[in-house]
């Protein structure tokens, strides 16, 4: 029998291949996106869990609204109005399973094949992939110590539909975005008819400075679709995060979620419900608050002891992760690789620039790292890049 | 200030509202989708629940496979090759949150904006609206008792890129494909190059008849994207299910399901791995067999004794729900609305159609209908069809 083309979509043949790096996936110093999973309080947790899943209500076997339980969501707008100044009802919120799943669901409702989109330049690879499969057109915008460049994304590309942004701790420099560029954002998008996707990354974990309220509370208009995730103050493969929809959105994102994947899963919605409004929640956060501020104090000690001032350190007021510049001619992938046959994990800042303009340095997350691990972690990093 | 407008995206302005019907978020005769949750193992479930909750190994608190864990993937390729004929290897497997998630991610992974897409009619409405959202243009071709007819779909339109289906039990008027209609399918996707979403459905429980292997066991083309979901044989709010996808197109469909929302949650994979090897699986499967399949005789008597040959019956062979076919000139979709009042919830055989060639009947699911409330509910239904 003759045999007919193996098609793929354009959109899926155009990402950019899926390589599994060794950074990505392993644990120890100084892997990325990692919690401090041996302060995490799991009696506590798996006591509720197992409660939850003794009493399953029946009404838990039936498909239910698409935004998640009521309880939940009254949960985080709470949560969210206290903590973050969001500016929210549980009507608003649609729980997801993080934040890429938010911004899939936000590029679907509201993008079109074609719209652009700033993106924060350097940025996270994998909100440029997602939105490129919606079919976005993508405009690297760059940042520097203010966040996300406003003038300079008005200048490449005023028309844009969107903007993604993440102001409290930019990923991966770090920088915080000031209060003018957050009125300026929102004065263009309100002017323009854009939506600004605001990922409120990493807020919970502040160091330094008073905490700082999110764009979405500064909001007068609407704009802004506030997204958040449990993947840092609790753990990744919990899958839970959520996002704060204009009121007058609410509907068509229902829509659209609907037919994604109906609703999210039960159990561990009633669990964080139980584990935020018994106090657990905010306990564990602090904690894990000064854990971070310890192994960061630790880790930037060490570098400035083994380097000097001669590597630049950037973004460490805040956060699970710091950056530090290499000289041009030391390249950050190569010296990755060596790092990682040395199981050290060292993620490439290279690798998060869209444009031409890239720089060389390393993404250190200090998530998981013991105090005592850091000095020699530090020492070997040095002796890598002394040999490259 | 002035002010742009707010623009959401063609295809979310496009799709259908999310109009949340009472019979599609209601508990009783005869509501759709729900399982036998009074027989569900909940002990043996919960324990497992607990016991995994208290265990989490450190590598759970890790990013890792976007096709979910190692141990979960071998566990269903077993299952999958002995109960369903399915020729796979656990490479092959990708864990999703349902048929819905499955449907999405095959739909971005393989189909442009305006790809053609063969769909049963009738069908399910969600099955449609997420190829809509896609962008997909969607050919409804009609079934018949052997399933889809795919001669009339090969005159409707030859070319298209994908064909829909659901073999075992078509969803809704419950026709269980025949050999010469599956082996025709396949020739034609593998003649023109298509697509084959096999969708699963219900197969999991046939009365009657030997279960018959599915369509992706048949296959010497890998032309077949093989989807299941736990929905159906323990809860929906579980939300797990799986794709099979052919050995060629795995690196893609990885690639696409990071982008869209990472990697499954761990908690409930370790779980229904120990659930299915230790057996309580299947167990449990063959008890809820027998459970609807005295339902489904208790409602089919109880319809023949109200109403005689007047209302033809279809699709009682298999799953967890059956179809009546309406006179014409009673209209379903109000009859539902005036049953919902006197909480009888019946899904109206209309709304699954996208052609013209609409027929009026009732879907009515027993799933989670005791033999006891049957007689006295249909008995309200005979009353409510003859106000009409």
């Amino acid at each position: 029998m003759s045999s007919g083309p193996r098609l793929i979509s354009r959109r899926a043949a155009a990402l950019r291949a899926y390589a599994p790096q060794p950074w990505i996936y392993s644990r120890g110093a100084f892997s990325l996106g990692q919690v401090a999973f041996d302060h995490f309080p799991l009696r506590v947790w798996s006591n509720l869990v197992a409660r939850h899943s003794r009493i399953i209500h029946p009404s838990a076997f039936l498909y239910s609204d698409p935004r998640g339980t009521r309880d939940f969501r009254e949960t985080i707008a709470t949560y969210l109005r206290t903590a973050r100044g969001v500016n929210c009802e549980a009507d608003q919120i649609m729980v997801v399973s993080g934040s890429q799943q938010a911004i899939d669901i936000s590029a679907r409702a509201l993008l079109d094949p074609g719209s652009q989109v700033w993106l924060e330049e350097p940025g996270y690879r994998l909100t440029s992939d997602v939105l490129s499969l919606a079919g976005c057109q993508l405009i690297p915008v760059p940042v520097d110590d203010e966040g996300l460049n406003v003038a300079e994304g008005i200048r490449l590309c005023d028309s844009a539909r969107a903007a993604y942004v993440t102001p409290s701790h930019q990923l991966p420099l770090g920088a915080t975005m000031s209060a003018s560029r957050r009125l300026q954002l929102l004065d263009w998008a309100q002017l323009s008819g854009a939506w600004i996707i605001e990922d409120d990354y990493d807020s919970e974990y502040r160091y330094g400075n008073m905490p700082i309220a999110s764009l979405q509370g500064l909001d007068r208009n609407s704009r802004v679709i506030y997204i958040g995730t449990f993947s840092k103050t609790l753990f990744p493969s919990l899958r839970l995060g959520y996002m704060v929809l204009p009121p007058d959105l609410v509907e068509r994102f229902l829509t659209v979620r609907r037919a994604m994947d109906i609703y999210p899963p039960y159990l561990h919605q009633a669990v964080l419900t139980d584990f935020i409004r018994q106090g657990h929640f905010s306990r564990h956060v602090r904690r894990a608050r000064r854990i971070y501020m310890e192994r960061r104090s630790k880790l930037v000690d060490a570098l400035r002891k083994q380097f000097g001032p001669e590597l630049p350190i950037l973004g460490a007021e805040a956060g699970m992760h710091l950056v530090v510049m290499l000289p041009k001619e030391c390249r950050d992938v190569e010296l990755a690789k060596k790092a990682a046959a040395e199981k050290l994990w060292l993620w490439p800042l290279s690798l998060s620039y869209l444009g031409r303009n890239v720089r060389q340095g390393l993404i250190l997350g200090f998530g998981s790292v013991t105090d005592a691990e850091i000095p020699s972690a530090v020492r070997r990093l040095k002796a890598l890049i002394e040999t490259m």
